[in-house]
């Protein structure tokens, strides 16, 4: 009989035997703890690695880029990928169950179903990738179902795709809750991520003050400036003090991705800024309780 | 600690009660099968029922008439309720968990995710209910959730209905097994509904000739006419023996509900004919499987 008695890293690449491996009747009172990512590993994934083992007895990742998240003219083809990297490092931090699957083996059928999210996915990074989060809450919902985890790790940085699953876990009823994990940042502040290499060394030094104004930013929520303040502020700030070109500087309830009203419970202040050869997103995600914000990387 | 002893009939109206009571760590093994109904419970219900006891330990039945799968100016109000008859015949059918939740208690939040069918839901009854298909795969995945059931069973009557959850289920690798269920006819053949109540004396003479025709339409399937040629004979055959009005006589590859190719596994031949104060669904699904089709009522 197949167990889940994990001493080292076991990978998977069905979809068939994942589900057998982690069924219920065989997990004798275990969680599983699910980390699914798309591969090419760096701290941030780390640091979910680690919240999950802090949580739970068993911590499946997922390794798959995911086809139906990117757009045409987007970089599935040339996402970057390193898997014998991420297996040793997977294997390194702990991970029980990799699973890898073929798209062939994620999608081996396709009748036309869509799950389509509502105006959440029409602001920030959304409203550049249409059909984005279609294809985002579409593999959530295929890997919930295969992996039935306990809980969910999710990293802040990607603060609008926590939004939506978040959302889908609820309006959904999903079988597993949602664990938010602070983005991992530079000592000099800069959000941790794949793309920062791209970054020329002007660029470099320049792209922590993103951060920097955000941080002004939570200070001038907490002192009650009006959104449209705050977010000149800092649009000013970052424009006088990187050569990037601003996306968007956002301010809005978390994670309903609406208008802040005096209800807002949880408030994000997002940006997008593009640079020669990247576009950076950073954010921070502010409680209202009590009428004081905590910033989500508040152990920083 | 709540367990799932079921000795006689348990209602629950919560879905915070309901997951505790079917939660997977106290279930010991035993099975759970669900059947998910809009009440105004009638034979083929119980027949579903009668079927889930067959095969799984604890029977959960839902009651819930799911107002997003209704349109605008089709009947939500006026749909038939009997709730405390509804109890009595599922304590008697030997139901172990009734869940009745209120319109509330489901949609207590709405974001505006949404799934969506693909062109499946395009012919048939579909074609005239746009948007009737989101509601019910919306209902179908929260229940899904909510219960966990290892099986689910579904009346072949509303085979458009099963086909579009069989093929979710597959598509999205949802945690449960989908089992048909042969629709429950009159003695005359007539399919059981609770619409039937609502044809007047001469169309309830009439309405057998449906199926009647249906029949040969299978008979003239196995003879390998053209799918031109058997829909236009059972045209003529309900034209001829019943004052209905055709709204379709369909004949699809199932459950892809596409048209019919040399590779089809399975087909319908599905008709909906419209009287005076109702209008009446039938449909005969058969196996293509060595040349031969199997009736889905051949133990009628």
């Amino acid at each position: 009989m197949m167990g889940v008695e994990c001493k080292s890293l076991q990978i998977i690449q069905t979809v068939r035997e994942l589900e057998s491996v982690l069924n219920r009747d065989f997990r004798m009172g275990k969680t599983v703890g699910f980390v699914p990512t798309m591969g090419f590993l760096h701290e941030g994934h780390l640091r979910l690695i680690e919240t999950a083992k802090e949580h739970d007895d068993i911590v499946v990742m997922s390794i798959f880029v995911n086809p139906a998240q990117f757009g045409p003219g987007e970089d599935f083809e040339s996402y970057p990928r390193d898997l014998e990297n991420d297996i040793m490092k997977a294997e390194k931090a702990g991970v029980d169950i990799l699973f890898i699957p073929t798209a062939q083996e994620m999608y081996p059928s396709d009748s036309g179903i869509r799950i389509l999210p509502g105006p959440q996915a029409d602001v920030l990074c959304g409203s550049k990738r249409p059909g984005h989060f279609d294809g985002v809450l579409k593999v959530v919902l295929k890997l919930f179902n295969i992996v039935d985890p306990d809980r969910s790790y999710f990293g802040m940085k990607d603060a609008q795709q926590l939004a939506l699953i978040e959302t889908f876990v609820r309006d959904f009823n999903l079988r597993t809750q949602i664990v938010r994990v602070s983005t991992v940042r530079e000592e000099d502040g800069l959000a941790r991520s794949s793309r920062n290499v791209n970054l020329n060394a002007s660029e470099r030094l320049e792209a922590p003050s993103i951060y920097r104004a955000l941080l002004i930013g939570a200070e001038n929520f907490d002192a009650q400036k009006s959104p449209q303040d705050i977010e000149r502020e800092v649009v000013e700030l970052i424009n006088s003090n990187t050569s990037g070109e601003i996306d968007y500087v956002t301010l809005l309830s978390y994670p309903s991705l609406t208008a802040i009203t005096k209800d807002s419970k949880e408030v994000i202040l997002a940006c997008a800024v593009k640079f020669t050869n990247t576009r950076l997103i950073d954010n921070i995600i502010m409680s209202t309780k009590d009428g004081f914000h905590v910033p989500n990387d508040d152990e920083q």
